[in-house]
């Protein structure tokens, strides 16, 4: 089977290039610190055993299905990397009477003696970091905030949990406009994480994890001084934000959507495909780099980039192909029926628009299909 | 079971809502055309056997995947309102002989030619709308084009074809920014589709159906003289993006996600959930309206919305949530753990990041579970 032989739109995952994405992080990282991948953006049994290759062994999450559906597949060490409330504990015990070594975050004293209080109530102890904001974007506690060791010291003293360390997200390193800008993110980020890590050891209190973690600060930041793992997801498919960053090439995207052509105007010069929104996600993460992707870059079956066409526009099931300029192009080379790919802004929305992966190797055979999950 | 007990984030769907908008829709059409609703909104049996209630039976759908589920849900009057191509019609013969009445859509005299011949290759007899661009926002030929009427005679003499009459979507109502500039192109719509029928029965061929559709210009159009069917999707459940175009009243808005609180920032101003871009979808459909909604409306448990608290930015699995003009608000009113809903932007995107719909009656209390089928 062919991927123009598939119904589209499809997913599409170039092994090769997964392959070469998982050893260029594994590269970078040896013998500088862990490397702990993120799994949201793949969601996958297969792509986790492959990134896990070499690699101590564990995992971050960003839901506690993906947790579930990660122990399933064999994956005991799971860092769940957003902030843990009581109400989700019982779902954690349930994970752990499962077998798995499971960490949680959380960012506030008051949520700590809740969550403490919690599992001791459920007969659980319970492993956490502490969530560390290091670049004003989202969770976590100040580097420098007093509430750090408070929260340190309840985590510590409470049978119910176990201090295990600290980690933070760069997140703010996908609006950065340089190579150079965001390597000056990293470097905030280890600061801010190292830093919070000493003082908590000052105190006379354990901190074994140092963990940071975003694909643009992963792979350009320096120095891993003091970092204990590293988490990213990304890495594993790249898309058009993180070449728009400069973080990777086009020809290391892993991720594209099939689709076909099935009309067009003429007189716009418009392409009009069957991959709208819904297969490609309403993602627009290259609307505010200096290239917009508009909703994707088209490629032909190999998977070859044009150059210059891009979904300029969706529609929940329509995908309109326009050169970026507006410049005319022949028409005629993309006839009903003809079947593309399209490389998308963000592959974790986008694949999360999917059921499974359509796995080929550098050429069209669909070698195997992959599951995805999905939901919470 | 309440909404607070159940994980979050989870989408709800308030049947009383629901119903309410399904009757309003059918008391404005009444006597003037027929509904064709259409299900890629809702994607849900449930939804659509309570769509057709008092009505003609037939429903719209944008993949045949939707068109294999609700065939099997026992709907078999059927438009896939997407551009058909020849490569998908063993896809459409196999539903035929599961007993689907499917109607197809295409633009041009060579796609025309290319799908009856292949319709006569399977040995089917496909009918066939002519699909009419008014607005110029996406699919279509126009009114006035001399190959209207080519696609025409070529769908009347082919064996393999029955031309059964003309649609249209009017796209562009979502950027109009009146009351009055929609009811300007629904009219607008109505004569770009009556006047392409008239002139292909004026050729002396047959046109029964003359089809428009999109909730603004269904809602607010005026005449639907020489129409016999609406097609609309989001009338059933309403989101932001209607209601700030005038269609409807937030307290129309049948669709909402719940989440939990698990943070704060409070130096900020800013509570953090767990539904982040993956709940609510990475729709910005209000950004280009006069009230920008960010990722959506934050309201109580019951459904109330706060007034100015909106989901201001969204990782995957993070939402914040700030006033909207950045003034300070009781932070302490939001403890960790707390349930909150929010109304999505967009209901068609919202729903699909989901399984299944929570079902209340203008209570918290989960009556049903409806599933969802998505994909392709």
């Amino acid at each position: 089977m062919t991927l123009d032989q598939l119904e589209t739109p499809r997913l599409v995952l170039d092994e090769a290039r997964l392959e070469a994405n998982l050893a260029r992080m594994a590269r970078h990282l040896a013998g500088r610190a862990g490397l702990r991948p993120h799994m949201k953006t793949a969601k996958s049994a297969e792509v986790a055993h492959r990134a896990l290759e070499g690699q101590f062994g564990g995992i971050t999450v960003s839901t506690l299905k993906e947790a579930e559906q990660f122990l399933g597949a064999g994956v005991r060490d799971l860092l769940y990397a957003v902030g843990v409330v009581p109400g989700k504990l019982e779902q954690v015990a349930a994970l752990q009477d499962r077998g798995a070594d499971l960490t949680v975050v959380l960012d506030s004293a008051q949520n700590a003696r809740a969550v403490a209080q919690r599992a001791e109530g459920l007969g659980i102890r319970l492993p956490v970091l502490i969530e560390v904001d290091t670049d004003g974007h989202r969770s976590g506690v100040g580097p420098d905030a007093p509430e750090l060791l408070e929260i340190a010291r309840i985590l510590h003293a409470h049978p119910a949990t176990e201090l295990r360390g600290v980690m933070t997200h760069a997140g703010e390193s996908y609006n950065r406009r340089s190579v150079e800008a965001i390597a000056a993110l990293a470097e905030q980020e280890r600061l801010g994480v190292v830093g919070p890590a000493e003082r908590i050891r000052a105190a006379g209190l354990p901190c074994p994890v140092v963990s940071v973690g975003s694909t643009p600060t992963a792979l350009l930041g320096r120095s891993l001084e003091g970092v204990t793992e590293v988490r990213a997801g990304v890495y594993m498919f790249f898309d058009l934000v993180m070449a728009g960053l400069g973080v990777c090439g086009l020809d290391e995207i892993a991720l594209s959507v099939t689709c076909t052509v099935i009309g067009h105007q003429p007189e716009k010069g418009w392409v009009i495909t069957d991959a709208g929104w819904m297969a490609m996600s309403r993602d627009r993460g290259t609307a505010k780099q200096p290239t917009d992707q508009g909703y994707g870059l088209v490629c032909d079956l190999e998977g070859r980039p044009f150059g210059d066409l891009i979904v300029a526009d969706a529609s929940q099931e329509h995908g309109i192909i326009t050169h970026r300029r507006g410049e005319r192009f022949d028409l005629g080379a993309f006839p009903v029926g003809r079947v593309l790919r399209v490389l998308p802004n963000h592959a974790c929305a986008t694949a999360a628009a999917h059921p499974a992966y359509q796995v080929v190797r550098s050429d069209t055979e669909v070698r195997a299909v992959w599951e995805r999950f999905g939901f919470w």
